[in-house]
């Protein structure tokens, strides 16, 4: 990788890792591991999304009885202050990050764009 | 989005445009849509490699046929040096795009992978 582009990438990491987003991320996420019955029901309702995910990305059929379960969690999640805090702060970490890819993928998608006309 | 992560973002944004492997591409490209009959035969082999692509993402059967229309159109192309440059600068500048984003996510993999233990 070009010596440019490396520095640049870890100047990056290094502003992500300084960030409010980050920073307060970490904190929520501290906050909901430091209490065992949340820490619980935040990793059941982490593993019941990944299973869902799973099915639907090898083309599983996921049924009405899996379906009730994961809204039933969600409904209980959406209950707990400190796991909606978490959520709220991974929404904040996801537009960075997705702003931060799009900045970065311009470059690409120009030239594609430029070529397919 | 803070001030800092945008302007490293956008200082990597240009230090990607000034890479050996983005200018790379771009000439690889061009050279490849300056000649119509090579342009012809990569726009027919993209467009079969997103038909199979987008089947398989949504999970449409792809037929025996489909199959081997796609290996004789890679076997025609394999022959045309031209677009064989395109897709090694192609993948080379894929490699850059991965390690960028293989940094700029350490961060997050951390922090999760600290968590869950
Ligand atoms: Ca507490
Ligand atoms: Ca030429």
């Amino acid at each position: 990788m070009a010596v440019n582009v490396q520095d640049t990438a870890l100047a990056l990491e290094k502003m992500i890792r300084e960030s409010a987003e980050y920073n307060q991320l970490k904190e929520e996420y501290a906050r909901v591991f430091e209490e065992e019955a949340t820490k619980n029901l935040f990793n059941n309702f982490r593993n019941i999304q990944l299973q869902l995910q799973e099915k639907q990305m090898t083309g599983q059929p996921i049924s009405e009885e899996e379906v009730q379960e994961a809204q039933k969690v969600v409904a209980i999640v959406q209950q707990n202050p400190t796991i909606v805090k978490l959520m709220e702060a991974e929404q904040r970490m996801s537009s960075l990050i997705a702003e931060v890819n799009k900045i970065v993928m311009r470059p690409l998608e120009e030239m594609y764009s430029t070529q397919m006309n």
